[in-house]
């Protein structure tokens, strides 16, 4: 048995959905430069030692002018061959944001435009990417029957040799599963 | 804006928690030489161009002897400055697998015990990490309540500029909001 290859592999992008819930609106941009104009999160590549959801944050607020906080994350893909990742793989994180401000100003020479838009229209948007498209229905879901049935929630543990922390991602667990003793 | 680092900055691991539901038992190891014995689920480092759950079926096989099938993705963990991998990050992922072999044949090289154990045991077990007892916890609220509550799970989809095409993790969508055309 080989324990190889010990070397990275994947780049991780990160984007951020930022949902308004009082408005029903969500936070989209158009890319600058590109063949096509489709509306997507706003989101970029992680930097070394960054936390995912901080990624989402700093590429919001980079991008868009939007200040946001993390909620949740809602979805994974993981891509070969990525054309932009130079023959390794592309992990893809999207996660919910909340804002905390509201005000676009966007970074003219990553975006082109810069919108919120009504979740239910982005849902059906023809102008977009299968992802997106696919993640605001997710979004639409969660907002109108409960960010529980979509949400990946946050939690840190020790690891268990190194006394560092790490962050760990999964649905929500019932407290009285959290906690058990005897089922 | 620096669009950089365009370069892999996390390795990836997959474990495969694989239960067998008609015995309420779940696939456990305890690896070689480490300085304290510990219950975890079966996994390693992903291959170049592998899809996570491969990652999963083959870390399972070649520790265990045990033949299984991709069923979801359960949870991700991040992991910075991690021992193994040289400064980079680690992004770590379990995976639930359904068994279709049940004789266990393990690697001495690698696992010092490999054992079916019952899953509400692995839930509430002292001598196991806390992800692995986390998971546990996961893996019985689903066996109880329905693996639609703890499932991600795969849908493919086209990349829009390459033809390629990748794999999408998240929680599954009522096929009411999957086609959305008007809410």
């Amino acid at each position: 048995f080989n324990k190889l290859p010990h070397y990275a592999t994947h780049q991780l992008g990160v984007a951020g959905a930022v949902l308004d819930v009082n408005a029903g609106k969500v936070l989209v941009v158009q890319d600058q430069n590109k063949t096509t104009n489709v509306w997507k999160f706003p989101g970029g590549l992680s930097e070394p030692g960054e936390d995912i959801g901080n990624t989402a944050i700093r590429e919001v607020f980079e991008e868009t002018g939007i200040k946001a906080e993390f909620k949740s994350l809602l979805c994974i893909r993981q891509q070969h061959r990525h054309p932009g990742a130079f023959g390794k793989s592309d992990m893809y994180i999207i996660c919910r944001l909340k804002p905390s401000s509201f005000n676009i100003s966007f970074c003219q020479q990553e975006c082109l435009r810069c919108e919120w838009m009504d979740l239910a229209e982005l849902a059906k948007a023809k102008d977009t990417t299968p992802i997106t498209a696919n993640v605001a229905r997710l979004l639409l879901y969660g907002y109108k029957e409960g960010f529980d049935k979509i949400d990946l929630t946050m939690r840190e543990f020790p690891a268990i040799y190194t006394g560092l922390f790490y962050k760990l991602y999964h649905k929500e667990l019932p407290e009285d599963y959290r906690n058990i003793t005897d089922v």
